[in-house]
């Protein structure tokens, strides 16, 4: 129903990790860009979308991998502001390769929140009108995220580069805490399929959190469970669906 | 005397920190791609190399900066092997803004590694001939590192995400380390004007490394002197010097 916008991205090395697969973190980061690329050209850029007052946040991440995009492949990253509600605006980001094959779909939520109070805000037209998307009454759900039963735990310091331009820890950053978790033989045995993470509170500087997880089966397929805590409070949730990786000839090219 | 090769760059939000300022990890992981790309288009890229059983690995960086480069501008960013000699080879990278104003200038080293034991071994014609960079006898040196004399530390253990398609940390994620024990005021206050760093070592997966570091002063400026140490031995050494930051007006577009 809204515009879309689409252009192509090559794969730098430092997007991927030792798979020759790019990470969660440079792809959210990436494809987030894709959408701020947009706005710019619509005239609705942060500074804009500042005069309010407001800033946008993502609340949920629901994504549908089919193959991750590797090191020095063109793909294509396409975006659509699907829809919005008083609340919630829903956007979407498809990622496709060279001959068309669709590799992702990422269903994200935004919401509008106070630049001072961190509260969330209502929508307002004037920032959204020109991505004429559909004004919807319902409210969206991603599927439940299964919440854990036996938790493991690691600590992480939030670093200084942890952190963006308005001091809080970029949602794509907590991928890292959430996948570092599973371990180098994991993460090099199997890759995901499907993601559906949920953001509770924002991380600031200086906080310790605890990468809490489980992992376990549903239907035959492995599934992770994760949550991240600061003072043992839930800041963010997430589920994770895993398949065994296809191994595929790496051209390196770190120089 | 080398080759050059010279390409544009758009710095996108996320290679930024909380200053809208370039990080040193985003800018010397894209140089690096600068200089890999030149090699790709003298058929010397690294599948090229590790025919030899070889992977180029950086010793040094030592950088002159007179600005960062800022969130959403667009650079020019130039490469060129300058020489070499038995076992090191010297590559230089300068970063200029719109106008042709030299941002900063970075002198690496290079040697070539042996994959599998990871000993250095000797400069081989055939890979580097097409770069056209003079022989030289000279072994040149980066200034001496100065030595911490009053020792402050903080641990950080090696995430999945801080190692590259090689297995052992990137070295452009040293500074990660390095600079997040200096803290939020010192990195808001304070931008660096000159960097001296060392890798001695390989760091690897699932160490711990010690970020040791002093704030001291030379000559009227500020000095940092800093050490990374797995199991207390040293596995790079950095200086830096700093002058007080000027704040500029920041253009945010996370979205």
């Amino acid at each position: 129903m809204g515009l879309r916008y689409s252009a192509p991205y090559t794969v730098p090395y430092y997007d991927c990790d030792v798979n020759g697969n790019m990470t969660f973190p440079s792809l959210l980061s990436v494809v987030i860009k894709w959408s701020g690329d947009q706005s710019a050209l619509l005239n609705r850029d942060n500074a804009f979308v500042a005069q309010f007052g407001l800033t946008w946040v993502i609340t949920n991440y629901e994504i549908d991998i089919t193959k991750m995009p590797r090191v020095e492949q063109t793909v294509m990253i396409t975006t659509e502001a699907m829809s919005y509600n008083k609340f919630f605006c829903y956007r979407n980001f498809w990622i496709h390769d060279e001959v068309g094959n669709q590799l992702m779909e990422i269903r994200a939520t935004f919401v509008l929140m106070d630049r001072v109070n961190r509260k969330m805000g209502h929508v307002i037209e004037e920032i959204i009108a020109p991505y004429q998307s559909e004004k919807i009454k319902k409210i969206l759900r991603a599927p439940l995220i299964e919440a854990i039963n036996e938790e493991e735990k690691v600590s992480y310091r939030v670093r200084f580069s942890d952190i963006d331009s308005n001091q809080h820890v970029n949602n794509a950053k907590y991928y890292d805490w959430i996948l570092d978790v599973l371990g180098f033989d994991f993460l090099t045995t199997y890759v995901a399929t499907y993601v559906n993470m949920r953001f509770i509170k924002e991380v600031e500087y200086g906080a310790v959190v605890e990468s809490v997880f489980e992992r376990s089966q549903k239907d035959g397929e492995i599934l992770t469970k994760h949550r991240i805590d600061v003072d043992g409070v839930p800041h963010a949730e997430a589920n994770i669906l895993w398949r065994p990786m296809v191994k595929e000839s790496r051209e390196k090219r770190e120089i």
